[in-house]
């Protein structure tokens, strides 16, 4: 059975007939114009959409295509969980070339449905295409929140705490191994890929998490962030977009920045700043976020997800700074993540 | 100016410059992670989402970027109004071929605003990315409606008169004809396109209209339909899946279809059934939708847009059928509309 002989109206049924409904605002599934949700009273919706094109954001020469689909629900629950809400329902819609067989698309759902699962996310409608050319996927992710309790970024003020759950470029890291092994093997069919010791940041780049645990341990602390993102074009670029939304500066500790030892293993044999993968990496998906001074001993009042304070917020005309790890020199922080549109 | 010179966040912030927002319900739109909406107080959400790929959804040969942008938005209004339910946000994700300008970007979000302006919706969110092949457009709206009046495609009933807004198969015809010119002036340079006396259909493929129309009339002479969807696929198509979601079957009388005579001149120039257009050819953007009988009447009440009654609601074991108009015979009706996964 392949995808030409279900039609797009069988492939439709067959995605709806996998869907479990997990939360009472979904009102209706995928099999109208539109899906219907019923808002929870006094709060807010939040809206997020992400698109990922074959060749640019994944390749799928070593991106298994149910860790894609997990990944590709994941990225959107991220941004949600980044305004402090709780994401519930997505849209997918997918563009699919006709060397994917009907398989792969299973395994691509399935991956999906993996992550809706885990994070009581009801896909609730989408589209789906032949695509001439490379296989697109785009996703959006609606959720909902208190209207007090929302994070937007603009709302760190002087003093305020500067922090990042997990630890940072590792997934950046992960994407530089399979690019390597990619190289290595090309061509040489017997070989197998040297991946032994280094799961973590594979996983990372695979299969990222959404921080929902560390937006949950938040509201049982008490604690609403002043201003709150993803990081998912890496700390510098994110850090900046905080400080200007915000209208402020930042002085950020550059030992204080998380990064795993399996991550500095890697950028140790490749030659790389561990610094520079986490400030500039991208992908990892951790949240990023400032405090008020005054809620900072919440954070001691119960075990919690790894949260680390890397710096925190001064005023504007002190730039946004970075003080080094061994000179201890104060240098500009510069965002060189991820370009979509590089030259 | 090129695209490569603004970046990723030149262009957002080029794009958040350029929109006004006009709906107090967006609390929040480009610029964080997610937007922001406060969902009116006992009224439901409703979301759709519409994937447009270059060579399958558009030709960029003859489709300006300004009226693809505007139908790009359109279309996912119409699902919207198929609800019966008013369109107040939208997000745009784009991946942009290289080969584009920041001029044809620029065209293409002109469209999509001019089509937001006049429906009064707003431009929220998206995002943008390089695309290694050809242009991505993915569009989610976001709409609402009272709970008590939105027109699922489930609930028509034995002998509810079944409507159609407009005419049928001026979409399809202008797309012929777009085809046609495109074959006649390949590798014939001198040669200028034959539009002349057929603007109608032309306009109807390149740049439809969403029935708001229709579903503010609906709302002023207080008819709720009993199922409503907008016809993107073909007549046929969409009245199997009323039948098929109402558990019902339909008689439709061939006759009554509306077809405009721009319509009907192209098709007897190109030799194709005009029935044939208007049942199968899709893009429409018409709304096909049935109403009790005790309605009909309403319908008389005060001028409104041009709306047909095409046929009525049987029981389920009468089938699915067209009284044809010259011998009037009785046959099955078949969808074969466009098919997205077509051998």
């Amino acid at each position: 059975m392949e995808i030409q002989d279900l039609g797009e109206f069988g492939l439709i049924k067959r995605i709806s007939d996998a869907v479990t409904i997990q939360n009472d605002s979904t009102v209706k599934g995928i099999g109208d114009d539109c899906a219907v949700i019923a808002p929870t009273k006094g709060r807010q919706t939040v809206v997020t959409t992400d698109l990922l094109l074959e060749g640019i954001h994944f390749d799928l020469t070593y991106c298994p295509l149910k860790h894609l689909g997990y990944k590709s629900v994941a990225v959107n629950l991220s941004d949600v969980y980044a305004m402090n809400a709780t994401p519930k329902q997505i849209t997918v819609s997918l563009g699919i070339s006709n060397k994917l067989s009907l398989k792969a698309i299973d395994d691509l759902y399935n991956g999906m449905l993996l992550a809706c699962e885990r994070y009581g996310v009801d896909l609730v409608g989408g589209d789906t295409s032949t695509s001439l050319t490379g296989l697109t996927i785009s996703i959006t992710a609606i959720g909902e929140a208190n209207p007090e309790d929302i994070a937007y970024r603009n709302g760190a003020k002087e003093n305020d705490i500067i922090c990042v759950s997990g630890d940072l470029g590792a997934a950046y890291m992960g994407l530089q191994l399979l690019e390597r092994e990619k190289r290595v093997l090309k061509g040489n069919q017997y070989e197998q890929p040297q991946f032994d010791g280094y799961d973590y940041i594979l996983e990372r780049q695979l299969k990222p998490e959404p921080r929902a645990d560390v937006v949950k341990f938040l509201a049982e602390i008490g604690v609403k962030p002043t201003s709150m993102m993803d990081i998912s074009d890496g700390l510098s670029s994110e850090l900046l977009h905080i400080c200007e939304e915000s209208d402020c500066g930042c002085l950020v500790y550059e030992e204080k920045i998380p990064i795993d030892h399996v991550t500095r293993n890697m950028c140790e044999e490749l030659s790389i700043n561990p610094s520079v993968a986490a400030l500039n990496g991208g992908e990892d998906y951790e949240l990023l976020f400032t405090i008020s001074t005054k809620d900072y001993e919440k954070f001691q009042s119960k075990p919690g997800p790894n949260i680390y304070a890397i710096g925190y917020i001064t005023p504007k005309d002190k730039g946004r700074r970075l003080i080094t790890s061994g000179a201890h020199q104060e240098i500009d922080i510069q965002a060189q993540g991820w370009k979509a549109f590089q030259k």
